[in-house]
């Protein structure tokens, strides 16, 4: 009999609508992988007589509770205190996490408040999750043989102390190691990968292959049900293969962090310094590229060029070949990809303008093109491509720095 | 008495994780708008019997029962039948739905299955809502007092379909008007900021305080429930004067959209144009700039500096100066801030320079340290400002970030 479990997720703000409860997609991918099943999924309001009502519902179909939010430290965070008294299970003082909430104040030179103190009550004879993204501490215990675990609700926290924390205890509970490996794609849109993938899916149950889509890219996850991790692995391997297979270069990596963290990993093995030059997407492919720990290594830095004059200025295009091209043109952001390279010494330079929108510059250009440039400063060679991404300002940016990332990975794994 | 709504989620795809549930908080939105309350949210999977019992306990506390999804043509697809058999109301042909069913078959050349037929379906003594975004029609009926409402699962039709013809409805049953303002505030904690209002919070009923924090930044949502909307933000108005009085120049800004767009407001009141020179924030802050609509007005862009030769090569940063000071200090802030003024012509620059971690860069300087610096290129005068903001990279970033917009947005304001 597999487990069961359910997820509770707390918090006014997701009954009021101003949140998404992406804690419950993120934990229920995980209770996938580790052959869990989830039945159902309840919200309920900053309340302690409705959590109440909803632990008193749940630990009657569920072997695992899963609680997220109302861990932090304002007065309408009651879930510790409500799902233990609920379970009959004391709290106390966990000196660890006491002492790593004081040092964190300490570092921020912010006082410490009384209810920072009752963020570091644990239950008594229960686990302790360190959360090392925020200052709540997730927990859990064991009680007439029902499972329950309590993480913060702040994604940023939520899903990497689930991922790091509570998953591996999960997949020992369970008994059966589910592993899944990630196939990142980038150039292609979900149904025209699962067009070409169909038949590989449909006959595919294990190790199964599923799309998902995500700021435009898709990840192939390959999951397999094994009695080992060897096993498992073995499994998904040629299926993989399958993959790379029918999607060629476009799958830029297999377990990578991004295609930023591959594009710094080719510089650095190519022995190359990027530079970037932005109009339209600025500084966007620069954060991505310094976000990754490490990547002064590889990356220089380079310039927003979002007003003509730093365009003209630093950068150095010429203002007549604006004027003979346009602005938003390949011929500029080829001579901004050279002109990063001149400025900052780099070999490999980037050059992106374009029009975000969401209005017309006036111009015959239509909303949404984008020209992207890239420039190699060892033998003056440069390649160009102009793309329209459509008319939403924020997916024509990512787009934008996605394929300008995505062009410099071509180049260096061709 | 408010009339008290739960929304019922029916979808596998969500149990798993492969989708984010949209819908319930687009719903949730609208409610609130109504004046309806809403105090719990259930996702169940395409299984009749655990649709049955999530309707049982709907039932028992709920005035309003809505579901989404389950209502397409493929076979587990079972909401309509499933809650029409439990509230024992009988189904009979729409003959409206199903002739736009037929003729949108006919358009798309495709055979109409008896699938489809059974999309035509509806509840006797209902309400239909024709779907002009796909071929699942909503539908509702009233029974022993309760009303329930049944929505198709895609955010496209769903949301559409609520908006238009569900809300409406709603908000004639509630006869409430709810108008909520949110105050944003920068550069104090949550629990501090909460502390600060303690009492206030205590005592507001109607209109109520609550606070949501989201990266770095805590948003204090003022709520009031009034028979129109004129009478309740004339009670919202004193309460967030007390809220600016308790918090002074934390608050940047009531029903803005961001940090950034209220900077780029100051900048065109003040005729000043702005440009940035980061390091350890790599485009961060040019990238929250440009993601405004029509930043390029007064955001003319900027230098990453990453690397130290682009902050002696382009920005000008006398070597020396960084050997006596070290790279993460506010005198190469301020270098930095009036270098990027001199590159680009711009009055204002700011300038970022920090250690965001993980790994120490074998200096003295600890991790999470972070300099930042405004220089006034019209009078040559500067500030700067020494900060930590912890060991989570990420965190060290976006707190940089803001705190930067937050120096220009404290200068302009005066």
């Amino acid at each position: 009999m597999p487990l069961v479990c359910e997820i509770i997720s707390v918090g006014t703000e997701l009954l009021l609508g101003s949140i998404t409860n992406t804690d419950a997609r993120d934990i229920s991918q995980g209770l996938a992988e580790a052959g869990i099943h989830c039945y159902y999924h309840t919200t309920v309001g900053d309340n302690p007589s409705r959590l109440r009502e909803a632990l008193r519902i749940a630990r009657e179909r569920a072997d695992i509770i899963i609680t997220t939010g109302g861990l932090g430290p304002t007065c309408d965070d009651l879930t510790k205190q409500t799902v233990c008294e609920a379970f009959g299970v004391p709290l106390e003082l966990h000196e660890g996490t006491w002492s790593r909430i004081l040092s964190f104040f300490e570092r921020i030179g912010k006082p410490v408040t009384e209810n920072n103190r009752r963020q570091a009550m644990t239950p008594v004879d229960g686990v302790v999750f360190e959360n090392d993204w925020g200052t709540a501490p997730g927990c859990g215990f064991r009680v007439e043989g029902i499972w329950v675990f309590m993480l913060p609700g702040p994604p940023k926290e939520c899903r990497p102390m689930f991922q790091n924390c509570l998953l591996p205890l999960l997949k020992s509970l369970s008994g059966t190691t589910i592993v899944s490996r990630n196939v990142r794609v980038f150039g292609m849109g979900e149904s025209e990968v699962e067009d070409r993938l169909r038949s590989l899916m449909e006959r595919s149950i294990n190790p199964s292959v599923a799309p998902y889509a995500k700021e435009g890219e898709v990840t192939l996850r390959v999951t397999a049900s094994a009695q080992s991790e060897e096993e498992a692995l073995r499994v998904i391997q040629p299926v993989i293969g399958e993959v790379r297979a029918l999607l060629g270069d476009l799958v830029y990596g297999v377990d990578v962090d991004s295609l930023e963290s591959v594009v710094l990993d080719l510089l650095e093995r190519a022995n190359v310094r990027l530079a970037v030059a932005e109009s339209c997407t600025g500084g966007m492919v620069a954060a991505k590229l310094t976000g990754v720990p490490g990547a002064s290594k590889r990356f220089m830095g380079g310039v927003v060029a979002y007003a003509r004059e730093v365009k003209v200025n630093v950068l150095k295009v010429p203002d007549e070949l604006i004027d003979k091209y346009g602005m938003v043109s390949e011929e500029v952001a080829a001579a901004m990809a050279r002109g990063v390279c001149d400025v900052t010494g780099a070999e490999l330079g980037l050059g992106l303008t374009g029009l975000a929108g969401p209005g017309s510059d006036g111009s015959s250009v239509p909303v949404g093109t984008v020209c992207v440039a890239l420039y190699d400063a060892r033998n003056g060679t440069r390649q160009t491509l102009r793309r329209n991404f459509g008319d939403e300002r924020g997916r024509v940016r990512t787009m934008a720095s996605l394929t300008a990332l995505d062009m410099v990975r071509r180049r260096l794994s061709g």
